[in-house]
């Protein structure tokens, strides 16, 4: 069923309110009429099934039939941080990623980052990274839209990073010499409602002085499988394993 | 280190001979001289470091230093059969899940399929696919060059189907109904060197009949997490949750 997160104040005891880009998604794209169904979610855990009362061109209303239980949201909290790649490759990461359950994204202005906002753009970026976030978690079906954080050096990441349980970086040199015990003894250690916050390298790969910094800070270098993976690839590993693990291995409870 | 697939015809005792399209991509690209080491690999579990010897504009000779000993390989054989989605997503399947370690990957003519390849399209879509898993078995370091099969309809894939040790489909509806077992059950039972079937729905899925047939032919519907995962992000999660299950968590050994 078609789903679309609405802000608090859309929501009152008995309706929902739709407006903009979603009344027209309704209408344009879904064709949708009164009485047919949708679900709603406020992006602070509540989800609402409902059926359709009246379409005017720019605003819906909406009956709330029933509020769901849903578990769609990863048991940990997990927090991409990728060094800024090429092209659209951080859109194409962040609504993958999305379906995949990660809670955040946060760009990182990596030593060998080739692309580079620029000051004025940043803000039309995020703009568009987070509709993208919101339309990924949309169609997957999430109970929350990952946050999009503004760009950050690595010294500001490492600043950030003792708001997290655990932390790890994707090191391509890691990787290559075989390690491949750092990513499960990470996922058997955090509990569930835990923060992780896993740092992926841009096309270059992170310098020997950025990783040096990151685990002086605490980061675990982590293998991610015998291949190398390009950049894009790697948080979409990372947050299918954590899924494996704790969704389907069940490890954690 | 640079690698190149080269077909064993051009590997003599002491020296392999890089043609075409390598050869461009030694110059032009990595602008490589004499003296310069790449690895070759021959596609049938060989792999060699090589040395540059001489450079012309088609043909470059290099000299054996050693045979390497890899293991790029998931230790299971994953063939991706993939319900055929619309645009370039097969390019995209096929790029990412050669770095996921996928050995195969058959196009799937699914009844809701909405992209159908026109009959005097399909040599050249196969080249071009071919050319994507060859690049990218180059990039991600992989000892094999992942097949592409001619696209089959379902009764053949049932029909071919015989030859794995274990099949799968990923469901949505199964993933719906919070179907999470499944997947491990299946990657516990299977021993290395076995090969696991996985077939993905096109974005609109498969539809009841579809599904049935493929589990009365002993396909097995397995969830991919709690949350509604596209049809080209489906294939990254079972390949990156066979690669934690196997080369991480080093269950199967």
């Amino acid at each position: 069923m078609q789903r679309y997160f609405v802000n608090k104040e859309q929501i009152s005891e008995q309706t929902i309110t739709l407006l903009a880009d979603d009344a027209k998604h309704i209408q344009k794209v879904m064709r949708m009429n009164p009485g047919d169904r949708l679900i709603c979610a406020d992006n602070e855990g509540n989800v609402y099934l409902c059926e359709i009362q009246s379409l005017e061109s720019d605003c819906i209303t909406a009956v709330i039939k029933k509020q769901l239980e849903e578990n769609a949201e990863l048991p940990i909290h997990v927090t991409i941080v990728q060094g800024l790649p090429k092209g659209d490759k951080l859109e194409f990461i962040v609504q993958k990623g999305t379906e995949c359950g990660a809670r955040a994204f946060i760009p990182l202005k990596a030593e060998r980052s080739i692309s580079k906002w620029a000051v004025n753009k940043v803000d039309k970026k995020l703009s568009r990274l987070k509709k993208i976030a919101k339309e990924a978690a949309e169609q997957s079906h999430r109970t929350y839209i990952p946050e999009i954080g503004r760009p950050v050096s690595i010294d500001q990441l490492i600043k950030m990073s003792d708001h997290y349980h655990k932390k790890i970086v994707a090191y391509e040199e890691t990787a290559k010499a075989g390690e491949q015990h750092a990513l499960p003894k990470i996922l058997n250690e955090i509990k569930a409602n835990e923060r992780l916050i896993a740092v992926i390298g841009p096309e270059g790969g992170f310098s020997p002085e950025e990783v040096q910094k990151l685990e002086q800070a605490g980061f675990t270098s982590c293998g991610l499988g015998n291949r190398i993976l390009r950049t894009e690839t790697a948080p979409l590993y990372v947050l299918s394993a954590a899924s494996y693990h704790f969704e389907l291995l069940k490890r954690g409870e």
